[in-house]
């Protein structure tokens, strides 16, 4: 618990207004997007500014109390959930787009700034902001750093870190640093401004950032690519790559998936298919037809037994909806889901979906799979229920079993969801311990008290 | 100086062969691409293995020998130069590209291996690594890393880091790890990777590199812009690219360079011209001719006095020839040559471009303007003469002036060649010195008895 006397310093540094200590408010920011991590904090702060954030830093690490950053709170692995209890610290209010700078093709934001506001806002000038994860109606910009997220457009286009040039942070200290610059090459020193990208909220809070758009492109196309065999849905991904044609985004659908969102929301998915790839190309006109061309040319010899090129942006966003409705449909349909985010090179994604196939028929489980297949990030899903020791306890071991699978085909256990609390058990299992020896110096170098979102990645 | 039993030990590690001492030898490896700092080792050694090079470091960390790990040398900013002595470890032998993984889309390479053999190794499956530093000839790929080369393909390809998706690195104590991985999506704690790339060899030896590679575009073509003023090409930089045209390379020669170019090797350039721009776009064959038609419209429409498409290969060829000769002519025309390596961000190009004018007719110097101008990545140089105090003291403080410029300007002092020995006076300068504490207390933690090539970055 912390003093009322603290409280009282909290609320002259940010105002009453802008801190929280009814139940209420310490319910509502208990949890993320990760359903089975609960944990209330003790008060819920709202600073307006940098300055506010470093005087709450300074007493929080005089006091020894744990600060969690959060914006949006649509994190997948329980990073924004106070895990220690102390301070939620709440960015949502500083959401500030302070400048869009065409000549350099660059923004300037505050945290607490939502994806979707900063593309429409960046879409008035032709520009984008490239990472794209699910939860771009939520999700803020500081979360989305200090994740590292991803998305479908991956593919092409990489992930959150490729388009953060610079960043401004609050340290445990209360001291304010700024990290990398604005420039597109910058090698002054050690890449400090990357171990804050991905951090998830353990070494600092970020409070501002200059982003690296990219000019719009003049069109895009998609192309719905239907199979009778998800494996071979599977190598067609690395078939069409290999080719010199780079989509923006590969996104993969099994029969399973298909078929609930077809009960959701009828749009007429092939539901006999073992699986769909959704394929989008963005580019100059002429170049995007070319790709779309080449792309039902390579999935049909490989496999493909169907191919439909979206006649017009009504079909292509359809096929999209249709996309991004895939987890709700898993969600509605189990009272526990195991989302997964393991990633692999890319030329094991048939060799992981098979492995899925096998695990659940040895444990007798529903898994379904969809996801990023562009660039091996995938997210099976396993479909259970938390108050059934036994059918729980075997879709934990087909959980092990996929992180297993990812492991031995050369790949990670998360692709962009970040460790948090979700999965300190498998970071632990195979990360080498001194490579883990080597991040824990690091924090106790940038936050000594062990202050700055306690509990996550690896305890 | 290095007992003679250690000598005898390095030996036994790595054969009597691979292990040198002839004087001839220690003033081969006393200096790099950059003249003006040398410094001689006492022993040169050519590990062969990532066990040998363990080996190596572990005597010489209990013995606090200094290490410089270096390749092909061709560092500019005295990186590779043995600053305080100790062993040279020359990666050259380590020269094996390990595997091509079309699949996925990546190459797995040992340090030693030199970028061209790599770009001729990769064409062979259609695939190229996108980094090209000016220097490919020589440069190897661990130092490519350590100094997160640039080139003139980052305007649309990005610097090297990009195209790192995991390393091994054998640590001061000898202790071999992986960083990163193989995917392109990876979560799992803190990014360590991307401290170790840039780090200029003070942290580590990287022993072998896991590459991401992108399919060779079908097409390219390549245009030279004509320009009667310099500024005005710096303005058609931003232009082209906030109207959507993202080539893979701009680059900018003024009129001093063109003639001293035309001297050496008549070609053609327009020697009345006061700057011309090298453009080249890369994709499929339709959206390249769309882009080239693009950026004639708009460098015209910004100024440009003509334009040129080159008509084919050869032609293209002739004016990337001239561009590479283009430090050729600088330095054959001084005794000494400061070549600076600022970025900006690009709106600021004229402003640097103007400021360089400016510091010429003040400080009474030649100061000629050549580089990266897409990614606002400039090598001004100017010209002088050591032995010649009072000019050289000129050049130095019109150093100072166009460092300061690009601070300024919201830029960095160096772009892409590293801090190194050149540097670090500026460094300190501009470097908040919180930030520079956070990296040397993060060099104590990865290197506490400073055998990593020390003297480099900060002392």
């Amino acid at each position: 618990m912390i003093k009322e006397s603290l409280i009282n310093e909290f609320q002259k540094i940010v105002g009453k207004d802008n801190v929280l200590t009814s139940p209420e408010a310490l319910k509502a920011y208990s949890y993320d997007g990760t359903s089975n991590w609960v944990r209330e904090p003790d008060v819920v702060v709202f600073p307006t500014s940098t300055k506010e954030i470093s005087d709450i830093m300074k007493i929080a690490n005089a006091e020894k109390i744990p600060v969690t950053p959060r914006g949006g709170g649509t994190n997948v692995s329980g990073g924004s959930v106070p895990w220690l209890g102390g301070i939620v610290l709440c960015t949502t209010k500083m959401n500030k787009i302070l400048k869009v700078d065409k000549e350099n093709l660059t923004a300037t934001v505050e945290p607490g700034v939502v994806l979707q506001d900063l593309t429409l806002r960046l879409a008035k000038d032709g520009l984008f902001f490239p990472p794209d994860p699910q939860s771009f109606l939520g999700a803020t910009l500081g979360g989305i750093i200090a994740e590292n997220a991803g998305g479908p457009a991956c593919v092409k286009y990489g992930v959150t870190k490729q388009y953060i040039l610079g960043i401004e942070v609050v340290l445990p200290t209360g001291e304010i640093v700024n990290l990398g610059g604005r420039t597109l090459k910058n090698v002054v020193g050690y890449d400090l401004l990357h171990i804050f990208i991905s951090s998830e909220g353990t070494l600092g809070v970020i409070t501002k950032a200059e982003l690296k758009l990219n000019p719009i492109p003049p069109a895009r196309k998609t192309t719905m690519v239907v199979f009778g065999d998800v494996a071979k849905a599977g190598e067609s991904v690395f078939r069409v790559l290999e080719n010199g044609v780079i989509p923006d985004k590969i996104e993969l659908l099994d029969n399973w998936v298909i078929n609930r969102i077809e009960e959701m929301m009828p749009m007429g998915l092939p539901k006999d298919a073992d699986a769909v790839l959704l394929f989008e190309c963005d580019g100059i006109a002429e170049a995007v037809e070319k790709e779309t061309e080449k792309i039902v040319e390579i999935t049909k010899k490989y496999g493909a037994v169907d191919a439909r090129v979206a006649k017009d942006a009504d079909e292509a966003n359809k096929y999209w909806l249709a996309r991004r409705a895939g987890f709700a449909a898993v969600f509605g349909k189990a009272k526990t889901v195991f989302a997964e985010d393991v990633t692999v090179p890319r030329g094991k994604i048939p060799a992981l979906i098979n492995r899925c196939k096998e695990l659940a028929k040895k444990f007798n489980l529903e898994i379904v799979v969809l996801g990023h297949a562009g660039d091996g990030n995938l997210h099976p899903a396993i479909l259970t229920d938390i108050s059934n020791k036994e059918h729980y306890d075997r879709a934990v071991q087909a959980m092990d079993g996929i992180i297993e699978a990812a492991v031995e085909f050369g790949g990670v256990l998360s692709g962009e969801h970040g460790i948090g609390l979700e999965k300190q058990k498998f970071f632990r299992k195979v990360t080498d311990p001194v490579v883990v020896d080597m991040m824990k110096n690091v924090k106790a170098l940038f936050d000594p008290n062990n202050i700055m979102n306690p509990g996550k990645i690896w305890d």
